[in-house]
């Protein structure tokens, strides 16, 4: 089997690594600062650190703070025109994932001509290759769930297509990984975002092309979180806890950017792309029992789930099923069991656009299944988790 | 703590990695391809598949075949004088560490001016700042022991001083491990190459700037190393063998880039500096015993020692002195055992000068290592090694 392993980005790792970006030595002029209209970075005072970062290293910058929870084509296009207006010559994805992968994509306009969507792979995107490099993106990564400071993803949404785009040279110049920003998270939050990186691992465990070097970052991930998250969940201010579920996102970014997502992801995307009030990782919980009973019903990777027990609780029988236990009881530590489609909002007669959108917007999560899903197949995980 | 990754070089990994080399779309034109003067890859036709690569991409080459075992100064002038003189655009290091080393600083050399040595910042190097970005480095690797692939750094020999250099500019663009290369390796020169590897790795460990990111791959590559390498060593076509013999070797070289070595390998060089014929890796494994006994022995990284014993033997106790047995224990089975300093035609009255040398031009890795080394510490090991 051959495999490749690429991940390019600079990774600092560490409470207080915030304070030291001026180390960096960062050769930029004008940065745009890409944030979310939410203002938790600012009354933290976080806002005020990266700006003196900034200060000592003689780097003036734009504030953009439009993006929406799930950015929008139309925060992309207005982003990228700003940081052309103001010859920005990088752009700093600072937040959770919204705000980073927003400015990815900011990155990738302000040098490329026409829209967004017309690089876009799937959905009614057209398939462009891009023209230029991107900007450089610094990502400071504000919680612990979506991995983007380690993978070349972005996610953004036009009309209710949200579709994830990406390649070799989408991947972040810089990223920070400062735990101390996760302090503040509330516990809801942090374990919707903690299992949004425990599924990348997850998903990136049992997708067909996992390899050697992937495993390496996602068991690792799995382990740190199945011991973490719900420490982190019930102490926010432990310092131990934090770490290790920061440094396990950024794995589960690793470990996506090396194997990859599959149908869970492709079907909570078209979830929040018909309701994008629905949080991510919560839709991702909502499914995760019912896709990845699929999974073990289908005997498919049933080795892997094995191998995931045996990881996760080695004094019991390595059986696949026992899996399902395993996540159930992290779900009741982490207080976001029985959650359901029924609470948030949806209703049963739209599964079967849900379940289309499904093949037609992640149509390469789909692909990367070991399962070989059917509309029926995806109708069925979204009625069980009615 | 905080700590940093960074290895952006594309790893592409796994039997049959060469014959796929064209399918990366090198944007390259002349490639100058370094080797050794040894005819091991022409012989296995290795070298024709690297050809037909070529072909394939479009790319022409000039050979330079002249790299010593342990690169000069020499090898790395000239091969940057005949990249130069036939404007190549990128330079392909084809073989094992000597080879790959030489490579990057021909690539060093080929867009900077001066000389080389004009560049190392220890031993009686000038320490001056590389002035232009070296051209991109293809290391396709034949042998599974130096990790060059994966790491920055590359060790050249000038008279008597063999001192490593390295930067963030000096990673490989793009790496090939193709573990069938290494199938022809006869079994005591698998087990020096597979012990260096294993070193890089311990010494990471061990480190005192080793860290949660270094972890991983030291630990991942310890365990292949010690579950693997005696087997490779005994069936040079165990195919699983040597795929993970492989693989630990490229983990080793990213712990290397993201931790670091200690003395172990700073006295090593200071051996086979004053005595060329010396191969790396078994002067490596003739000092290690010695190496490993004073730090525990001064009571440094003791945690680290149990842990290793916990990793490699999990049912025994993890008592920090039992990992001195488990490492004899890996020398015997891979046939390496009781090698001495006598009988690589060292003598006892050149203990003080190479314990001065070790210092001298290794001084990153003395400073890097747990112990607080003295001369008398360095003239110990070799006593105990002779």
């Amino acid at each position: 089997m051959v495999y490749s392993y690429y991940m390019p980005s600079k990774l600092i790792i560490g409470e207080g690594s915030l304070k030291k970006m001026h180390e960096q030595n960062l050769p930029f002029k004008k940065a745009l600062i890409v944030m979310t209209s939410g203002k938790s970075l600012e009354k933290n005072r976080y806002l005020d650190i990266l700006i003196n970062e900034l200060a000592s290293s003689s780097i003036s910058y734009v504030l953009f703070q439009e993006v929406m929870p799930n950015p929008t084509h139309d925060n992309v296009m207005k982003g990228s025109n700003i940081a052309r207006e103001n010859n920005c010559d990088c752009i700093i994805g600072f937040g959770g994932g919204s705000a980073i992968d927003c400015a990815k994509a900011i990155a990738i306009m302000a040098t490329n001509p026409g829209e967004y969507w017309d690089y876009i792979k799937n959905g009614s995107g057209l398939g462009k290759p891009l023209v230029s490099k991107p900007l450089p993106l610094i990502a400071i990564t504000s919680t612990a769930g979506t991995g983007t400071e380690s993978d070349p993803r972005m996610v953004v949404t036009k009309n209710d297509e949200k579709i994830g785009y990406g390649n070799d040279l989408t991947y972040p110049y810089l990223s920070i990984v400062d735990p101390t920003l996760t302090y503040t998270i509330p516990p809801h939050l942090t374990a919707y975002q903690g299992f949004d990186a425990l599924f990348h691992s997850l998903e990136g465990y049992v997708n067909k092309h996992h390899n050697d070097m992937s495993d390496i970052f996602a068991e690792k991930a799995i382990t740190l979180l199945f011991k973490y998250l719900p420490i982190a969940v019930k102490e926010p201010n432990n310092v131990e806890a934090r770490h290790f579920v920061s440094l396990a996102n950024t794995l589960s970014g690793i470990n996506e950017s090396t194997s990859g997502c599959t149908g869970e992801h492709a079907i909570e995307h078209a979830l929040s792309g018909v309701n994008p009030q629905l949080i991510h990782g919560k839709g991702l919980i909502i499914i995760s029992l019912a896709y990845y009973k699929t999974l073990i019903k289908n005997e498919v990777a049933l080795d892997r789930f094995s191998k995931l027990v045996e990881l996760i609780s080695p004094k019991k029988p390595a059986e696949p099923q026992y899996f399902l236990q395993l996540l159930e009881k992290l779900q009741e530590d982490c207080g976001v069991n029985n959650l359901k489609l029924r609470d948030e909002g949806f209703s049963e007669n739209q599964f079967k656009y849900i379940a289309k959108q499904t093949f037609y917007t992640m149509k390469g999560c789909m692909d990367d299944d070991p399962h070989d899903w059917t509309i029926d197949d995806v109708i069925n995980v979204l009625k069980e988790s009615f």
